[in-house]
């Protein structure tokens, strides 16, 4: 039998209805205190004044325990704020201001200094200032350290309209597995192998610590030019996540063949295809979805911001998330 | 020898070393974005239009560890929330939205839903909505539960002045420890008693798991009549966090007989006194700053809002923060 996220012990079902019971919270909330939520697909948001404001937390998951055990702390502060932009960017807002929350086993301040100068080289990136934060020193709670960010975003730019049948879906290049899915790919591939072994032309710990690519500027000019109607990050949930831009209505992609690392995850772990797609990014760390006449403009200001892309497929008017892969495996997630 | 927090695993140096680190991101990151901040006691906050907002997160450090253990798991949503209003609030700001961020070490769903109702419950009582928040299952990660809050605020009030010498200092009761202090509260009293062993007339659990007590709508009501200077939530560093308020300023303070709880913790551990006051609130939650002659007035609107309070002692204009128990001990921090 392979490995799946269940086995490493995480359950995705589970998850969603942690997420289930959240959102009932979220509405009962709204409801009585009568203050009325804009709901996009990745952020909540609420109108103050003249502006329309998002408030998104987020971790960046077990790839700390990585990053712990190589002393490479830079990488989680930054995949922390940059994790963050894009799910909000996503949904047309930019960052105004964040705060970090870090729980450490031990009292390092060398550490905690490692994670907050990536958090100030991603908040620079991304034009955000950091407001605040806290470090909880908490030995018997944590092994190592946990690091998760909140951003304040403001909505800037607005999608032209809703996903429908025939849209177009473009995949842009992740960077690696960015921030998800850690639990199973450290028990696949160091149950297996050494942060420096040799993996795909590189060493393992490298892979593991890649950080976040950064897609808010490319969101921002896309929807500014009216030229999408949803994005996808690719998080926790893997493709999936489509189902926040899609509702309700199918897909049908040609995914391009999988990075080598994911490839060896697949093979070393004995996990399923399926498995794959619904946890890991796959190369693909965000999808835009646009109307059939606009892919030209779309790929050329793709391009021009240097990501490669791949046009993966349409929006169809049901039947869930088809995907087609280059070895010929079907896949319905 | 007695217990410290150190040798409970806790730097309380190495902690303000990590703030200054944070201290130093900020600055620089303001700096270059050319972004403004106003800096406040227990807060930063910018402009936002109209609007001055502030971001502000906090968590519920190991108390979470006794809620696991016993599945009283509403207190943590309760305190995570309500200990970061009372902190905005020090500093004149009232909620408007939160995040939550829970790491879990097990699939419970559950225990998720506990902790949720519990945030549930104190959004409502502060008037806040929910947009959102993390739950990340990581079993490698976390031992229990973790939770941390976010929350946006606006500056609704404003303190009528500088804190100066010659003014009063008023204590208002806290409800149990709050949410600090716990690793060295648990090593000392788990370490003799049970969760169900009675101590101060009540069960150890139900000592443990009191609910933070609520200074929001105090505090508002406070500063909102101009009588008060400076308002200081007494959480992680105990009675040094009154150097917020007074600077390089000094204050003389009576404090009443601390509460039982804290008398076991002192004799059960052999807990130097001094250090008692730099964990832990000791009675007193919360400390408002006024002038002489606003005493009566303050101390009204106090009994009103249903809290015991003391009139602790005057700020000086040096000397650091000095301490005359009931006892007769006399204290430096």
């Amino acid at each position: 039998m392979g490995w799946t996220y269940e086995k490493a012990g995480i359950s995705l079902a589970k998850h969603w209805e942690m997420h289930s019971i959240a959102r009932e919270v979220i509405h009962e909330l709204s409801n009585e205190l009568g203050i009325g939520l804009v709901e996009g697909g990745f952020t909540r948001s609420i109108n103050l004044g003249n502006y329309e404001v998002t408030l998104h937390t987020d971790g960046v998951g077990t790839k700390s325990m990585v990053a712990w055990s190589t002393g490479r702390l830079e990488v989680i502060g930054w995949d922390c704020v940059v994790g963050n932009v894009n799910d909000i960017a996503c949904d047309g807002f930019s960052p105004m201001a964040l705060t970090d929350y870090i729980a450490i086993s031990s009292n390092d301040a060398d550490a905690v200094g490692k994670v907050l100068r990536g958090i100030r080289d991603a908040a620079l990136r991304v034009g955000a200032v950091l407001l605040g934060g806290e470090t909880a020193i908490m030995p018997d709670l944590v092994n190592g350290i946990d690091v998760s960010c909140t951003v304040l975003g403001i909505r800037r730019v607005r999608a032209v309209g809703n996903a429908a049948p025939g849209d177009v879906v473009i995949g842009i290049e992740s960077n690696g597995l960015h921030m998800n899915g850690y639990t199973l790919a450290r028990k696949v591939l160091l149950g297996r192998y050494g942060v420096n072994d040799e993996i795909c032309g590189d060493e393992l710990g490298n892979w593991l610590l890649r950080p976040t690519a950064y897609y808010g500027d490319l969101l921002t000019k896309l929807y500014g030019r009216g030229l999408i109607k949803a994005a996808v990050h690719v998080t926790g949930g893997g493709f999936t996540k489509l189902r926040r831009a899609i509702g309700e209505l199918g897909v049908e992609l040609e995914v391009p063949e999988p990075p080598c690392i994911f490839r060896v995850i697949k093979e070393v772990g004995n996990v399923g295809w399926d498995e794959m797609y619904r946890v890991f990014n796959m190369g693909v760390g965000l999808m835009v979805l646009t109307s059939e006449g606009q892919v030209g403009e779309v790929t050329s200001v793709i391009r021009e911001a240097g990501f490669n892309y791949w046009v993966l497929g349409k929006v169809t008017s049901s039947g869930g998330i088809s995907i087609l892969m280059p070895n010929g495996v079907k896949l319905r997630l």
